[in-house]
């Protein structure tokens, strides 16, 4: 199976502490490197994940609050000074250009490679970015302030063959790749060979649904349902449930049942409140309702 | 002796690697905390210091890189979760607040306190801060853009009251607060008392300079002289001479001979290249000029 992993760069909330750095994730997928949100400190947490910055090539902000971007000029710089040249594109709603553009103007001048911006509007469900390896569909949030979740959905990868039915019927390597994409092999005396038999299925495409920052809204199921791994916010426990109505934030609870909801087969919380000391207790409420559930740590990568 | 003491939060260069931050330092100075520069980090190295943020009044900005002034938008908003309500005082040059402002504006509305900045122009030489505690003047540094240098002059202190003297001439209290100040005594019948046989002279005002980021600029001794603590910025080690000289930085070796030009009692050393993994090449180069060398290391306090 290729590989389809999130490193978790921090996973703190709005006041970092010592324990927990402000939002970033960083999405491996086939060797090639998606960021998700970009607090401060996210480029020494990059360094200490010991991910290579030349791989990174998009950048996707879920919402305009210090805690998920203040790490961008930082990062943007660091790449600089390493003589990147690959245009970075930044996936964010407008207003992050419109802050960023007097900065890159003034601290990035001369730098070597561009910074481009692809703006998405408040309320998004398109589809923001395609490649061959992922498309990446942004959904709206329920915060404070505008904020969208993202699925990245893997591409389906071609069948595999069977190399000794190939050599078996003696098919000619031109026809591989006809093959590869689902179609039968028809032999030089008509005889038709059912593609089922010369290959085996690619795997099924997998799922990453990350939510950050929301309170609990279960219409959003129509986006991250059949997740192989749901990311959800869990800022508070239930001691709390009223500072999260109050601040737009979700409990674990509320972050299991959505996990639930979407038939999700893994959950990952984070986003954790600096009162937490030991987040165990968000761990052991989430369970109660969405027992495969994993507690989000710095340094640590999760497969989807 | 009052305190006087220097944190080092950040002692690296503009790229941050896995063992230094970016740099900023916070003086203690009587019990008021005052910032040199604020890389991206800051906020976090300053909790790890265990230094009080309400304790904190002013931040004084070197000049306009980065590595320097990343860290400042999520300093000052943790500052505004924690419920300030003193005014921040940001001393820097102008530019600073024009790219500041739009940022504020929309990353802090609602803040509970004030950021109000106090600029001084390129090339300043003006006491830039005073209070009762310090004052704080500010000098052209060389580098590629605008940059200073700051003088912290502790403020004299009242000298000591000899106790047994003030028994021994039976001397009323109203009159003790002149004698701190200087004055003589005169007893009721007229004998003059001189100051000198009622006090022990206060501790003598101390100075702190730093210079980051510069090339050898030897006119900063009229600035830096008779320091008793001079940080210096050493970039690089011999073997990047030429380097250190293309980016308007100094070498270890360059910044022991400020040390000696200005008479500094001690000099302490950082702004490391990420190059080097051991920086004990910079202290050795240092110290066979200036014996009397320290290298900075964050988490580390240095007293004045």
């Amino acid at each position: 199976m290729e590989k389809f992993e999130v490193h978790i760069l921090g996973c703190g909330s709005a006041l970092p502490t010592t324990r927990h750095n402000a939002t970033s994730q960083v999405i491996d997928l086939r060797d090639k490197l998606y960021m998700i949100d970009c607090g401060e400190g996210t480029q020494s947490q990059y360094r200490r994940a010991g991910l290579s910055f030349s791989r990174l090539g998009h950048i996707f902000i879920s919402h305009l609050h210090g805690d998920h971007c203040f790490g961008l000029m930082g990062l943007i710089s660091t790449l600089g000074l390493l003589g990147r040249t690959a245009t970075l594109h930044i996936h964010a709603f407008p207003e992050l250009e419109t802050l960023m553009r007097p900065w890159l103007t003034y601290f990035c001048e001369g730098m070597p490679y561009e910074v481009e911006f692809h703006s998405f509007p408040h309320g998004c469900t398109d589809v923001i970015h395609e490649d061959r390896s992922v498309s990446v569909q942004a959904f709206p949030l329920s915060h404070r302030v505008p904020c969208c979740g993202f699925v990245f959905q893997e591409k389906p990868t071609a069948a595999h063959i069977r190399r000794e039915m190939i050599d078996f019927y003696e098919i000619p390597i031109s026809q591989i790749n006809r093959i590869k994409n689902g179609e039968d092999y028809v032999t030089p005396d008509g005889k038709v060979i059912p593609n089922s038999r010369l290959t085996t299925p690619a795997a099924t495409p997998r799922k990453y649904a990350y939510c950050s920052d929301t309170k609990f809204n279960a219409n959003n199921v129509q986006y991250t349902h059949d997740a192989d791994l749901l990311f959800h916010e869990a800022t508070f426990a239930d001691d709390r449930s009223a500072r999260a109505e109050q601040t737009c934030h979700s409990t674990a609870r509320q972050a299991a049942e959505m996990a639930r909801l979407s038939h999700a087969k893994q959950l990952l919380i984070g986003h954790y409140s600096a009162r937490y000391t030991d987040e165990s207790v968000l761990l052991n409420e989430a369970c109660e309702t969405f027992p495969n559930t994993l507690l989000a740590e710095e340094g640590i990568c999760y497969k989807v």
